[in-house]
């Protein structure tokens, strides 16, 4: 039957450079500092891997080609199969599901995951996605990520009657998870004043309802189950991996609301189905989610099952998302403080999570963390991923 | 033990566009029309496919974007998981070994693997991939695709003491197999004469010695062989798939040879372990290569196993690779004459050589062929891919 892997997966080593302005550092060096934590971590040795996956939106960007070699030239792991993978946002944990399904497969046992991006040293049309919708027939026309996610907000605002404040929270939290974590990009308190008062991006969004956008990599060692038990016991299991790829023509769409993104929904379904979790909210205990503005959070809450409809902003205002709430959601600083290098965020998630489920995230670590979930949205809604993650059982 | 898919797995359907100057048929048009005549030949509905993966090098040359979003736009196929390949010229068959590598992880039974590329209808900075090596070091002296392989011409024909002769016999063959081929971009008898007066492109090099630049598209269903024999008894059998990705600075390398390339002969290796092939000029029955130009054929025959160092020239010499050879090789024109889309490249030749060991090549068909590969080249001999086919145990 299908919809279940064939082997239990697991992961065995993680790792993250910081994220931020690396003008000193190429792509390659990015994903060579990843791609090395995560083998000691590991405790392999980067020769015993079999293959790799590496996911990189624009590694044009940074000077690098679309393939699988410059990621060879980096680490020097040559004449083996390396795969790059596109899917915007989503980049990252489309990456390393293709490593697990690949693991599952039975063609290999022990694989690299691992997401890089540079966004920061790049000439000015190529900073901030300027030119992402490149042929796109709105491109003329604002329909821009600031834009599209200010028609949420207002929408958003419109039907549940909130304003500004709940959103202002999330960056508030989401900053104050950032100044515990040293390898995020903003590590500062920001207080619900400074975003009230922040520039607008696209009103009702303020500079501080945005995300960073950042140099970084993330990766992960992937390996079946009943070989990470033998090299340590507090190895991740993977519990679900989801991806759902929608369009991004959603907002010709009449019925298309602007509160929510069937892509997340399906997404988390299909994780949610190969994981075993009925109710997400009750059996989710940490979660990393696409914070690319502070709305999208809000959305992300209703899109993951965890509050109904309409309700999303009440886990900010009620503190259950916060760290030491019943649901933190991002630990690490999210997208909003960590940082958002496209190809990385994925893996920087997973990074997160596994340390969270390994009781090693430090001065943010939440008690007793069994279930955790990744969530990366990309376009404008238009594609979803969510992995769930586990300790095993 | 790693290194054998838990599952063996078939291709259910092929489809192909014709290759060539679509200027009336956008990138997701040539899409849908593999991946109809695919579902068609598998007698599958396109809804009943759980998941797809996408190989396209340069979408957006085509206006779209380097996601899974404009396939899932094209076909309707919404809200499903499809990931984006890319690996230069191995792009159409690292795509096809995901989408096997996914059915054999158990978590889908029936997905789609296509490649799409459009390279005509561009600016001029865009045509032929001009602006390919973007940021590359050498890109202002001259290390093109045509420069590089002229250099492993020069380089054969002084260790090898032969002339351009075979070479272009290359050519005629493949242009003759491609009149056979109404899909074929070149539909064209040339003579050897044509191809020793035609104009330089890089000496040894002339034009005729190239490939063609076209747009295209081509697709497989793939599912389990289990499922696949209710089906139609005629499916193909997915026996061997490698991926090797080096670097593409072996050119700087001191023992880099120009006249073998490492990336070809370890993915052979991984394909024919899998495989189960032991001596492939002798098990092999069809093959389809990568001869972006003609010394790439001759040197592809000799690291595919097909002949010893200095000796794949005299494959041509002798008719072996010829229709009626013994091993014939690019039967269909290969990129040569079908043309060369970068991502569909690969999965065109899993089309092919389906057609050829279901018998159904037409003009061009092959006796009794029981086992067929499919290889591509990328870069400057930077990465290579092999998949190996056969027909039903």
């Amino acid at each position: 039957m299908a919809g279940l892997l064939k082997e239990q997966i697991a992961i065995l080593g993680v790792g993250c450079t910081s994220f931020g302005e690396h003008f000193t550092r190429g792509w390659g060096d990015l994903a060579l500092d990843a791609a090395v934590e995560a083998c000691e971590d590991a405790k392999v040795d980067m020769n015993d891997l079999q293959a790799a996956w590496v996911g990189s939106y624009r590694p044009w960007i940074a000077g690098e080609r679309n393939t699988g070699s410059p990621l060879a030239e980096a680490l020097g792991f040559v004449y083996k199969p390396i795969t790059l993978v596109s899917n915007i946002c989503a980049t990252g944990l489309d990456t390393f599901r293709n490593a697990c399904l690949a693991v599952a497969s039975g063609m290999y046992d022990l694989v690299l995951a691992i997401g890089v991006e540079k966004m920061r040293d790049a000439g000015p049309r190529s900073l901030s996605l300027a030119n992402r919708t490149d042929g796109h027939p709105l491109i003329g026309k604002g329909r821009t990520a600031p834009s599209f996610f200010a028609s949420c907000a207002h929408r958003y605002f419109h039907e549940y009657g909130i304003g500004r404040e709940p959103l202002a929270r999330v960056a508030v939290k989401n900053h104050h998870n950032g100044t515990l974590n040293p390898k995020a990009h903003l590590q500062r308190e920001i207080t619900l004043e400074d975003v009230m008062k922040s520039p607008w991006v696209a009103e009702p969004l303020s500079i501080l309802d945005s995300t960073a956008n950042s140099d970084g990599a993330a990766a992960a060692i992937v390996t079946r189950a009943d070989l990470a038990r033998n090299v340590r016991p507090d190895y991740i299991r993977v519990a679900g991996l989801g991806l759902s790829v929608g369009t991004e023509r959603n907002i010709f769409d009449p019925e298309f609301s602007f509160l929510s993104f069937k892509p997340t929904q399906e997404a988390a379904r299909m994780a949610y189905q190969q994981a075993g979790v009925k109710s997400p909210r009750l059996e989710i205990d940490i979660a990393e989610v696409h914070d690319c503005f502070t709305i999208t959070e809000i959305i992300d809450y209703e899109d993951l099952g965890f509050a109904d409809p309409g309700t999303g902003w009440r886990l900010i205002e009620e503190g259950t998302t916060a760290l030491g709430g019943k649901l933190p959601v991002n630990t690490d600083g999210g997208l909003k403080a960590f940082g958002h290098p496209l190809g990385a965020s994925g893996l920087r998630m997973v990074y997160e999570v596994v340390k969270q489920l390994q009781e090693k995230a430090g001065p943010r670590q939440v008690n007793n963390a069994r279930l955790g979930l990744c969530h990366t949205l990309g376009g404008p809604g238009a594609l979803a991923a969510v992995t769930v993650l586990g300790r095993p059982d």
